[in-house]
């Protein structure tokens, strides 16, 4: 049997259960060049929401689909060149146990870390980090780098490769518990309680030296803020929009667009990180060493059971987590 | 006697006569390292009314300043070394007939342009458009070239740099007649009148395979637009807010901001033009020449009398230029 979560209905504002509908279907038979996965980790990010609202870098989810999502798993049967039973490989077949695919939308996994490192910190989540940061932030060393969502999957990291890079690390999160756990756990410099209000302020007081690079996992009120604290020449790295995501009506574009960005020279980018995949290599040898050292932490805060995938996903948006989210299946 | 308009208030919405005064002083006496300059031309420039709203890249204009402006004109006086009695300068002295500056103050222009071209198109503005579009936009031949306010003189200098980089180019204009005279008389391959309405749908109708470049002179409805009709990986030069600048109660920021930046990987990136100075005689030199081969039609709009300089100023905000607008003194 096949236990699925399938993409029900479009959510009005908050994603809710009626999101997602549960099936039991048929174990797929792999076709030839396909083989069957079996589903070992759900990855859970934000974006899996914003797939719900249209067109983004993929075409958006359509109701009565698998619910969408990167996956990692295993082989269990192989009619594909190239892979065989008991391989552990990566994807995006979503929320399910089983499903039958070409080779080409399966990427073999040959390192010996363990799942929980492949679903996030030495996948998409780590590499996002990597690459958001340093190749389109630019941080030097001294900078003061902020970055929004700082206790998620993503913002943990830049946070936390931000210090590896010799910066000054200024974080917002939801919560003082959260603030705290970045200072003393992570090693920020400084974190900023963003529903605590007066967000400008505190983030002004914790950037005394303005900020030089802001990498921005929500948008909204902490880019606005952030825009107006950024110095010359400062780079923003446009990641997602996680607090316009899960809403029924977005909020207003950034009033500072583009009058701060023409006189203070602002750069404001948008990447996705599989625009930097044929360098995957490098950065995950990179992430798993300095793992490895002890010098980046990485959370990975486990759902065990396909079934508890919908509050999992609707507890990230209420700001539950810290690192990165996942579902055992 | 020097005659001068003085930033009298400070003014909400709109700019009026009010918002100068008249004064006739002293002319000043160069001090040692000084030289008495003599107003020839005035440079009006949507800048200037940006400056009244706060600091940008210089402090906001203090009431009962001189108007402050680019000029050129003539040394009449010199006390610094370097400068000589009949030297063509160029600096920012502002609305007045005379003005006593430090050598550093002045650059001086050895070329034998007439001074016409010296104020504009081989100055601040051809340099603003020729860096702006070739180092920010980064146009490749046969890329689809947005510029907004293309019939100023930024832009139409902008849309014709654009034609000599083999991209296609569409402007934005108030009014038909504007339009006729970018695409007649410039060689743009399309222009959209913004003052007609449904500027998405005449946009997207003339961007078929959408903007790979956006030179941004306005911010507001175009750039909404705009960032709609982006292709994958485009880029947004960010020039100016014209269209924020001369009204009471700013319009929201874009909604697409980060959202479509993200999706589309969208570098926005704002320039002074003076950053780029360093490489000035680089492009000057290649401006001139294609102004000589006829390539690049270089308009100036010029006044005649300081006492204009307001109305000129005012002019500008209805969108009644056409290429650069100058004041004779």
């Amino acid at each position: 049997m096949n236990r699925q979560w399938l993409y029900a209905q479009q959510p009005k504002g908050k994603i809710t259960a009626d999101t997602f509908q549960w099936r039991e279907a048929a174990i797929p038979e792999p076709q030839p060049g396909e083989a069957l996965v079996q589903t070992r980790l759900l990855s859970l990010d934000p974006a899996n929401r914003a797939w719900m609202m249209g067109k983004t870098y993929r075409d958006a989810l359509q109701p009565g689909e698998v619910m969408n999502g990167f996956t990692i798993g295993v082989v269990v049967e192989s009619r594909a060149a190239g892979l065989a039973k008991g391989d552990i490989v990566e994807g995006d077949w979503g929320w399910q146990d089983y499903a039958a695919l070409p080779a080409r939308r399966l990427t073999r996994r040959t390192t010996d870390a363990p799942l929980e490192m492949l679903i996030g910190p030495l996948s998409v989540t780590g590499l996002t980090a990597y690459f958001g940061l340093l190749e389109i932030g630019q941080p030097k060393p001294g900078d003061t780098v902020l970055v929004s969502a700082a206790a998620g999957a993503v913002g943990s990291m830049v946070g936390q490769i931000a210090k590896i890079a010799g910066c000054r690390v200024v974080g917002t999160a939801g919560g003082q518990d959260k603030c705290d756990w970045l200072v003393r756990e992570l090693g920020f410099d400084a974190a900023v309680d963003y529903k605590a209000g007066g967000v400008f302020r505190a983030l002004r007081t914790a950037c005394p030296d303005g900020i030089d690079v802001y990498f921005d996992n929500t948008g909204g009120p902490v880019l606005d803020a952030a825009l107006s604290l950024m110095n010359l020449r400062g780079r923003i790295a446009c990641c997602g929009n996680v607090s316009q995501y899960d809403v029924e009506k977005p909020a207003p574009g950034p009033m500072a667009v583009p009058g701060l960005v023409v006189t203070k020279r602002l750069r404001m980018e948008g990447f996705i990180v599989m625009d930097f995949y044929d360098r995957r290599a490098e950065a995950e040898r990179r992430l798993a060493h300095w793992i490895a050292e002890g010098r980046l932490k990485a959370m990975v805060d486990v759902f065990d059971g396909l079934e508890k995938a919908p509050d999992a996903l609707i507890g990230l948006f209420e700001g539950n987590n810290r690192g990165k989210r996942a579902v055992r299946v």
